[in-house]
């Protein structure tokens, strides 16, 4: 592919030599001739100086100090991901593998893709252009929009975790609600959604969801936001748009997360956060003996804080 | 259905009109006429004067603040859960997929379900009224008691993750053991129990786990043991009765936890705990900016709480 | 079997009587007359007196202590894996179930066993002596060494978790790389590996995975590696050789971790460690009153910092 045809592809503008040859993509420190690769972390940035890539996309604050072919970008990331979407070779077709079993009074829209043993209860609905990879399971009621990308292992739509407690034993709360799902929404592999109550859990439109996270019943989840891997989110929590959770966080049931909120990873969120804004509880590893030296101080953090209360009231006695 | 018939279904004691028509059950902010709701949590209290519910469900506590139609319960909870068995339309039917496949010398109870796609090893035990949705994998001896529900991508056997150490590689420990589970048993989807490596993993009678759990091998759960979404349990562990395991908690192998142990959402249990009582180690997520200058501190809590003592010292001294 | 023909099996050397007949394994504390037991761990060692065992494995330092047949080992725990070893009765046969399904240009190697209802995508090899458990998936472009085991409900291959944010919307980046996995690898249950962006996910010879593991697209893991259930590592990470990762660890992305680093359990690395050694960040669970009070005050430990600073500098003063 030449350079042009790329740049006119993606609406990159062009630097250098429209006729290059693109053969592939590649990391900047791996790039060989005929490759085009780009800058994907400042770190990197080292690298543009040797790299062996016929030539590279970049934003336009790069442009000075790049003396290679270049696709300048006022967004290079979004980029990179339009020249890969050229490059893939996706197996995916649309269609309904013979081995998917559809439940009654199911609403199957066109272009849909349906792998191989996924498994699709009564009155389920699945938009447009949806794909559900193989080994997916979608219970009763589970509505996907359009234009979805469900991923190999994850179960939508089982039994919220709800149980009353009769003299010490469980008692399944039966349930009656659904799972709704908007339209442009992913879900990661082995993700696990669980049906409402009485209520659909509802997932908005746009929103991404990575692999190995549990979205308990009830849950609310608003357009855009991006839930990284591992997270869990406990039942009736309501999470707000465009916010960014990290990978490993816990968010507790009951509560109410606004828009814009940035969980960072494995944090845990017990209270209801009400103006946007990064949010943390993580410590990060250090070295166990030290570690665990601090964490004995901590158990005593209380009784120090009252000492120091005492020598102040010490000092301002003098 | 009839307010009264209701009533006498669930043995509620009824307060209004017994012919008043319930239509279905809904939350109490968004009830309208026909709907029968419920006051499922303290902070709902003040939607009993506004609510459009045509009846609700309350404790005695309540009844004299309430002016609507009611079924006054001892356990409301309770109630609301017989309530919705009513409306209840299961689509889950006794008998055995077409495709599922039952390993050799298993035993399958009567009144068995086993959805599309399960597998059973051989030598399984599956006892009368047991549920196996879609997608569950019961590796080789695996025996589940009655009226358990296990749900998709549930994998119940699976080796123990033990291994010798020969000079730098691993050596596999074959799992000789199975995996018990007793009768009134649910598991969550994606949820992962692995066989024993002598003897069986057990658990009890009414033990509730959530989605994507990890049991151990060897572990051993009590009866009525309740283990919220994404917990993780490690090799060898002794849990009691009537525990409560809050979502994202990890437990430590090897280690004995008492009956009637409460340990909150992603706490860390290390050690074992000999007492009844509610244990916690998590950290509640704060403004980052904050949240790091703290974190920042921690690193040297130990050499604080040194030179608080020094401080100490220098005033007794005066 | 006789003592002695279990010793000479697995390279142990016999005190005792060597026709000591041995029916089975079992723990110390539960053995009977005609089983094999062994000293997991030093805390079972007040067993050896009192067990009904007819023999045990044990090292040269429990020679002395030992007055029951035994079988003494140089390491233990490996003799232990190999007569369990003798004693399994493994039901995975090679061949190919009926059901599974197999991608367009892949390659099987000889004595792969490849269970029901699992799907290999396109491209896929596999490696003479792996299994693949029931219900597993590898998208397109996966590779398995030699002799591993793969557990059922594992997704080798699955998207990346890569997008491009347009405005406030999601653009996904397409992942042209897949997963390359070696030899003697194990993967547990419902564990789920990323493909990579442009290149695979590369894990290497003799790494061991527990289940509902996470590892992100782009990620690098060395030989021999170990890594406990419910571990979570974001994407572009590369760990070292021989590390030790405890079980709920998180790992952030874009780290190097070197070779020989102990990462202990629920603990979390957000920044590289470049340096062999025990590394840890979880906080053992306390009585929920006591941590409550001390969490409080960490809320203030930075104000606490700087309180003590300030006391310090009057006590100089003076």
């Amino acid at each position: 592919m030449k350079l042009k045809a790329i740049a006119d592809s993606i609406g990159a503008r062009l630097k250098g030599n429209p006729d290059c040859l693109i053969n592939g993509l590649s990391p900047l420190e791996r790039a060989k001739a005929g490759d085009l690769s780009f800058l994907s972390h400042r770190q990197y940035k080292k690298y543009l100086g040797t790299t062996g890539a016929s030539a590279v996309i970049i934003g336009a604050e790069d442009e000075a100090a790049c003396t290679l072919n270049a696709l300048i970008s006022e967004n290079p990331r979004l980029s990179l991901a339009k020249v890969a979407k050229l490059f893939e070779a996706d197996s995916t077709l649309p269609g309904i593998h013979p081995t998917a079993l559809i439940g009654e009074n199911c609403e199957i829209a066109d272009f849909v893709s349906i792998g191989a043993y996924t498994v699709l209860g009564n009155r389920c609905k699945v938009g447009a252009g949806t794909v559900l990879k193989s080994r997916v399971t979608l219970y009763d009621d589970v509505k996907l929009g359009a234009n979805c990308l469900i991923h190999s292992g994850a179960v939508i739509g089982s039994d919220g975790f709800g149980f009353a407690n009769d003299k010490g034993a469980w008692v399944k709360m039966p349930h009656l609600g659904g799972v709704s799902i908007g339209n442009n929404v992913e879900i990661g592999a082995n993700t696990a959604i669980d049906r409402g109550f009485l209520e659909d859990t509802t997932i908005g439109d746009g929103v991404i969801i990575d692999n190995l996270v549990q979205v308990g019943h009830n849950v609310s989840i608003g357009a855009r936001t991006a839930i990284a891997g591992c997270v869990a989110i406990a039942g009736s929590t309501s999470i707000g748009e465009s916010c960014l959770i990290g990978g490993g966080a816990s968010i507790a049931g009951h509560i109410q997360i606004a828009d814009h909120v940035h969980i960072t990873a494995v944090s845990s969120v017990n209270h209801s956060l009400a103006l946007r804004g990064v949010y943390s509880s993580g410590f990060p590893a250090k070295a166990s003996a030290v570690w665990r030296k601090n964490v004995a101080r901590f158990q005593y953090l209380d009784e120090m804080a009252k000492r120091l209360r005492h020598l102040e009231r010490l000092m301002e006695e003098e």
